[in-house]
């Protein structure tokens, strides 16, 4: 389309900072006639102190308007730890139906990595966003007694679980490799582990040429540090992959880098797009932050919203920066903004 | 005590090859005064494909007899996934109380990582070994069909996590650094990290002198490849704790040195002692599995029965043999075994 209309929610920290650097990058890579509009809004910390709301339903209905959302990150320490996730983060993910949570990993030439070697590693991780143990049920019985029991429920459906298989076998399908390795834990976890293995299974059928694999997520952590490259598409649930995508990200060049689109392919709701990282309240306002991580979420933004030459103009810049960047002196997190958004200007 | 005695169970693939070695090793340091009585049991794929049993009531009650237990490994592909996980490993776990369980990570001289640089690597993860997802609570409704629903429930008790939690303050208490850190999820599983973090918190102030910090499992796993020195005890949950064994084992030298101990330190029960990797049905039969996880295992075994220095001797030994295997040939499982026997004997 020749317009984009979209929610910018800068949040905590950080947030703030990285945001205004990946508005500028994608500004600058727009063609004249596609219009950018945009609307700020005033999520997170402050909000809740000023008004102890995270996210209503006039907010969310103000939300379901635009094309497609980007945030920077929510989360500070005065707020007690799960307010915010809960009643913002994933209050958004659920109200949207975000069932696929992307999460690309890929070592760029130059980049540092923890591993020794300099592995190649470029997969991606299609985590489910919708349920799993992100569910919310549970409940706690006689708390703070000595006979507390809490208890927290992963639900796992056939319709939830079948969606998100489809898609990643779609993605898997439409790469070189072609390879979707589905991680669970389906020997300890066998009520919802049958379910993935069996929908797993039943859907490989009809993708014949993707070749598949199972791997326990304890050893897919292994994996992880030891053969990265074994990996092209990873589907796993929701958990299971919000644990694995930070360790992806720690070894493919850190959380500096890493970017995520929370996605709901239906488009009945906007999608939401934003770096894996938090809101770094210690670094924060300083200029320090790596805005990297949002301008490539903006790459996956733009390919969702099918400008998918501007994405790829983004992630090229992004690699040119980041091979040139151990030969460049420190820079601030706007000085990297100017850099990028100078490339793909260019 | 001047005797052991000792339940073996030998399991499936590569376990039947290292439990021998281990038995080795325990011969050899062990003083003449002190006598080894040793009982195999026959459990795993052999057992379960002739008599579909897994471990009976009756089974329970011989092994409850023993000082100890020794295990090698179980699992094998011809049965399917969580039959024997579910059936005998975590049924063991859980009918003998066993909420201790202990995974020390120490990156020995001479020994290959992943990590580039040769961290200092020294901690231990207390995980909790009988709650958690590992419960076996969940179910699932209309099996097969689009409308299947499979739960897993997560079930953490005050009882359970106090106990876990003091063990783990105490052994922090004993180490130099005097360090433990909890890791969870507590923005996401709100109950259970209430129950947890509450806990934690309320044991701290009983041992002033060990310093504390909250970790959420996802940036553990950041720390685990970036930063492995910062940690030096861990307390977590069953599963949180499965996973980042498998990565603190991949960091600190591999699965082929991890060792850990199932305990249940009341003594009501014998504590059981396993390597932290499987039955690796691939290479089985063939001599190439690495004994050295299985013979730090009767290390702990033997710690835990009070024979410190005995298991001094062995760590020693394994740390000698490590740093010489560089220089080494390749060697067979019976020749490491042999070697740390000959070290332990000297
Ligand atoms: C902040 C938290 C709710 C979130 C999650 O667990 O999904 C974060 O860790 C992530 O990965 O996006
Ligand atoms: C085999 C499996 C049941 C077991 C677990 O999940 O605890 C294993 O991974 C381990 O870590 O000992």
């Amino acid at each position: 389309s020749r317009s984009i209309d979209l929610a910018v929610i800068p949040g905590d920290g950080i947030g703030q900072e990285v945001v205004a650097e990946g508005l500028k990058v994608l500004s600058a890579v727009l063609p004249q006639d596609v219009k950018l509009e945009t609307k700020d809004y005033d999520f997170g910390a402050r909000r809740y102190h000023a008004t102890g709301e995270t996210l209503t339903d006039a907010d969310l209905d103000a939300l379901k308007q635009h094309d497609a959302i980007l945030l920077g990150a929510i989360g500070d320490p005065s707020v007690p730890s799960g307010v915010l996730e809960r009643g913002f983060l994933l209050k958004l993910r659920f109200a949207f139906d975000h069932h696929v949570n992307l999460r690309p990993s890929k070592l760029l030439p130059g980049v540092a990595t923890p591993l020794a070697g300099q592995p190649e590693i470029d997969f991606v991780v299609v985590r489910e966003g919708t349920e799993g143990p992100y569910t919310g049920n549970g409940g706690t019985i006689r708390k703070g007694t000595e006979h507390e029991v809490a208890t927290e429920v992963s639900v796992n459906t056939a319709f939830g679980v079948e969606r998100v298989v489809r898609d990643a076998f779609a993605r898997a399908q439409a790469r070189p490799r072609k390879k979707l390795t589905l991680v669970h834990k389906n020997n300890v976890l066998t009520f919802a582990g049958h379910l993935w293995t069996n929908i797993f299974n039943k859907v490989a059928a009809e993708y014949p040429d993707v070749t598949t694999d199972y791997i326990h997520v304890d050893a897919a952590t292994i994996y992880l540090v030891t053969d990265p490259g074994r990996f092209d598409v990873i589907v796993t649930d929701n958990l299971f992959g919000d644990i694995i995508t930070d360790l992806a990200a720690a070894v493919s060049g850190g959380i500096g880098v890493a970017a995520s689109g929370n996605i709901n392919p239906s488009r009945d709701f906007p999608s939401m797009f934003e770096p894996v990282h938090g809101s770094a309240p210690d670094i924060a306002g300083q200029g320090k932050a790596d805005p990297t991580a949002t301008v490539l979420s903006v790459a996956l933004l733009l390919r969702h919203l099918g400008h998918d030459a501007e994405a790829a103009r983004i992630e090229d810049a992004v690699s040119a920066d980041l091979a040139e960047r151990g030969g460049l002196p420190a820079r601030s997190t706007s000085q990297i903004g100017d850099a990028l958004a100078a490339r793909v200007a260019g």
